[in-house]
């Protein structure tokens, strides 16, 4: 059977452009010979579509999609994603399902079971979880057909108590179809195929698994759809951070061989390896083991004990040594994903809102180098507009090193300084501040000021402000809401300082792009005379281990200290982190490379008193 | 049996001063003789606490103040709620979880079954749902201890599959407790004792309900705590948007009148009633009904059919005649309602954040006038601070009528000009805008000129920036992003503008403080020459009435035209609803009052393209 894996990047709620890209590929799947085409998670409409799909007019639009696509599934068979209407009285009122259509009808559908509900996913939020599950007969075959995070239960995930498959093998299957929306971030990006494997060791089927590709909003989904056939041999593995379609002619062993099935076949992807072991609280748990009479309350399980496996959402970090964070975090296989993701995440931010140019503040940093430099890949150098926003604090090379970067990119750029306006904001309030020294208002009055000379431009000439701030000044609030914190899109946000200069060198790899100067020197925010990054913060080496603990790893103080780091400082740093939690609150969509990503993945109250 | 309900405002995160309130209540109590005394749903780190739940070092300074609670759970038992650990090898890690604690030993828990994963709840994020059910013994009754939710599923809720009090009551129980955290909105407040007594009618049994207070960043919690004896009687009522500590002496039926538990009782808080049957859309949907053949299909459940009810989240809007929106949305008991929840929202925003001065722009206008006098109610006149910031289009009469306000609320004000630094601005931008028209950039530079002064004042001594936007601007993105959408807290980013008008008539119900004019006037941004809000949007009373049914009722466009509102008009203002995501994006947090804020309960993708 010619099954054709369909890796497309959708625009969530744009049906007409959704609905016409898939039926492009069902003509293209036909015309390769295809019996049958796959394409990816809730496809009709994009993931996610969040509380789009509380709308009754949303869902019909998705069911008229569907309807649009049965038509062109007359001798091909397909496969494509939408929300379905739950009838049943009690549940929730949709299910995200997979329907194959064949012969200009729906011939089956699957619903999803397990729900991620973590991170970034809601989707419990919205749907209910499979709760029957049957293979669809397709041309001979029965297929065993699931919806992303349905396969990445086998039994062990503490997340969820049903496993799919496991419900279908017993219908003796022909062949396993998995459709995803499977993000990408630097982490673990290799879990996913072993995930694919593991399943087809366990079931002793081939998968076909169609992943979607494309960036929405903050998330990036990377493609790399893969079949393995039965023996978990990885026979087909499509572009990734690119749309692809592949079609793949599997002989399907018949009978497949259930009897090789191992019962109770457990993976060993979540074992803790050797050096990895986190360090366990010591702190005195309540109740049940000190009292002994406790023990006659009629329902109390045992309630302390072990504190539960640290990473809930079952991903398992590449991190293996926590001694290496930082050789870790900028090696050159993270640095290099990170680069692709960013590039994708900036282009499709643009033109899904219909944009084409950026503007950015450009400081002679390292991270505005890096923003440009990498906006100018995505978008093209001639589409980015650099401004040069020199204060009375500017140092006279942080002009010229910009001036250099651009020159080099060949990007547009102006020089605008802040004097005179910096100036009159000083006179207008010298009948407020009354000759107060100089403090951090006066530095971000001016990071505002810019911050209005920038959107003032984007708004004259329809450009989307590019933000450069990184994840480790947005962790401890070291930027200015509504100044450097302005912008509509975030490129480094979710990219830790240090990570920032493996970035730069990355950039530089073929031939200096970003300026030896602006890798070299301290970083600065030039707001007051001689200023430093290390003058308010420890410095990144340190400081990004500490924040990479708390924030990927959600490890507590405790954890961090026993790492070797200085408690003063680790104490300081997560105060930092958590009473800045209404700067970030402001914050524009970050572009997510990592496990754990400032935004949507990541819901902190912010009048929170813990660690603060 | 004397049972104290203690109706405490909580701090998230602060174990300390958690701890240290629910040890004086528990004091309190039993000097008053209570057997019992009864806290709100995770009462030891306050409600909700999101994320901060994936820290295990979290988690265990819960169980630590438990301890430190149980200690003083001597010769009187204690209902406290805290997440408690699950220990089973699959699902989630962690329970939300009510603690009985009597003699100093924990006697007895209960778990939350019914998880809220809508709006601005997203416990299935954290919890796993409860599943096993056991009444608790107590002093020689049998206590069914229920937590929020479980309580709103009487068998006919179908987001859930589980009603805990019908696995209780097997057991026969004496009497029901339920600890809650359930927050205000004006769209429903009534159901929660309709829910209760519902409850009590169902199960013949008393029941003691303990609910939070208080405003947790966005969330108000506003009290309201009953106990209804098992005929369905209110026998007391706690205080609303206020602490409250009462102790109950009600005399328990033994035995209970089990016989006269109706089987398959159901209550009608659900059925729809006439008038307010919604519009279903009639779009073809696809599959199923159409082809026959496809009934073939092996698993096929009926697809379509009628849409599931509009109201997800079960909730029953009091809103009965649609032809009567704006009448509903400004009626005196709704207004009296918002202006308690704005006035505790603001108290508590600045209390745990430890801030206790204001500071916000004074344009003259009604929203500022309306955000002043709350955040003077709120904080006392001394600590908010006006600035009146004209511009080179500001009219004479604002600045008069803004004095005028601050004259008769009593708070300092300051009157800044603009012109010095919006000419600044523009000087400075000569070069880039090259004497393009006067446009909408011009007039961001103004808006934002203004968040600059009042931000660099916040920041120099010490303010919190109220913002003043109101509901209907912000939905349809009639604002600028760091200019007026600046701000630390949003006072009326729930309030519809016509909601606005009614409000300071009732701030003026006894005198006028907001002055006569300011009422009177055409809504204008005063940003260019005579300038007025209709110019750009429909007026408030029509859009208003589109904004509430296409967000707070999730309708569709074809649902709203039907109610008679022009189609092109209805088209115009979902568009802009839905393509000013990204400015609300960036917005502070908003105090919730309606069924559906924007915010944390309402999550809408940026780049989508539906309705737009």
């Amino acid at each position: 059977m010619k099954i054709a894996l369909a890796q497309q990047n959708y625009h969530i709620g744009n049906f007409e452009a959704n609905t016409r890209k898939i039926i492009d590929a069902i003509r293209q799947a036909k015309q390769a010979g295809a019996d049958l085409v796959v394409f990816s998670e809730l496809s009709v409409c994009g993931y996610p579509p969040r509380d789009f799909l509380e709308f009754e007019d949303f869902i019909a639009q998705c069911y008229a999609s569907v309807d649009r696509i049965r038509e062109e599934a007359d001798t091909i068979g397909v496969i494509v994603g939408s929300p379905a209407r739950h009838t049943a009285p009690l549940g929730k009122d949709l299910f995200n399902a997979a329907w194959l259509l064949y012969e200009k009808e729906i011939k089956g559908v699957a619903y999803k079971t397990c729900l991620p509900t973590y991170d970034v996913f809601d989707e419990y939020r919205y749907f209910e979880p499979g709760y029957e599950w049957n293979v669809i007969p397709f041309k001979g075959k029965k297929i065993a057909l699931t919806i992303c995070e349905d396969i990445w239960n086998l039994g062990d995930n503490p997340l969820y108590r049903v496993c799919p498959m496991d419900q279908l093998i017993g219908q003796t299957p022909d062949l396993m179809i998995n459709i995803s929306a499977s993000p990408f971030d630097y982490d673990h990006d290799a879990d996913r195929k072993e995930v694919v494997r593991q399943n087809v060791l366990k079931y002793k089927l081939p998968m076909y698994y169609c992943n979607a590709v494309g960036s929405q909003t903050e998330i990036v989904f990377d493609g790399g759809s893969v079949v393995y056939d039965a023996k978990g041999r990885l026979i087909k593995e499509l572009k990734y951070f690119e749309e692809d379609l592949e079609v793949v002619d599997l002989p399907v062993p018949v009978p497949p061989l259930y009897e090789e099935i191992l019962p109770g076949f457990s993976i060993p992807i979540h074992t803790k390896e050797a050096g990895e072991e986190l360090v366990t609280p010591t702190a005195k748990t309540p109740g049940m083991v000190e009292t002994a009479a406790s023990a006659s309350a009629p329902e109390a399980p045992a309630l302390p004990g072990e504190p539960a496996a640290f990473d809930r959402e079952m991903r398992v970090s590449k991190l293996k040594d926590p001694g290496k964070i930082i050789e870790y975090l900028t090696n050159t296989e993270n640095i290099h994903q990170i680069h692709q993701a960013l590039i994708l995440g900036i282009r499709d931010y643009f033109s899904k809102m219909g944009f084409s140019k950026a503007i950015l503040g450009s400081s002679g940093g390292i991270d505005s180098a890096v923003t440009l430099a990498l906006a100018c890949e995505a978008l093209g150098k001639d589409n980015v507009r650099a401004i040069l926003l020199p204060s009375p604090y500017s140092t006279s090379h942080s002009v010229s090193d910009a001036e250099q970067l651009s020159r080099t990119l060949g990007n547009p750029y102006d020089i605008i300084p802040i004097r005179e306006v910096y100036e009159a904001l000083l006179h207008t309030l010298e009948p407020v501040f009354k000759g107060a020294a100089f403090g951090l208002a006066e530095e971000n009055l001016q990071s505002r000021t810019r911050g209005n000379i920038l959107m003032g431009i984007a708004n004259k000439f329809g450009y989307i402000l590019l933000n450069t701030s990184n994840k480790s000044e947005l962790s401890t609030g070291y930027g200015t809401l509504y100044g450097d914190m302005a912008g509509g899109l975030s490129v480094l946000g979710d990219v830790y300082k240090m990570q920032v200069y493996a970035l730069a060198r990355y950039i530089n790899r073929d031939g200096e792009i970003i300026p030896a100067n602006i890798l070299d020197k301290a970083p600065s925010a030039e707001l007051r005379p001689d200023q430093k990054d290390s003058d308010s913060l420890p410095e990144y080496d340190v400081l990004d281990k500490v924040l990479y603990q708390y924030i990927e790893r959600r490890q507590g103080p405790r954890e961090i200290i026993a790492l070797g780091i200085d408690e003063a400082l680790v104490k300081r740093v997560l105060r930092l982190v958590n009473t800045n939690e209404y700067k970030r609150n402001q914050f524009c969509p970050i572009i997510r490379v990592s496990s754990k990503a400032f935004g949507v993945g990541r819901r902190v109250p912010i009048v929170g008193k813990y660690l603060s």
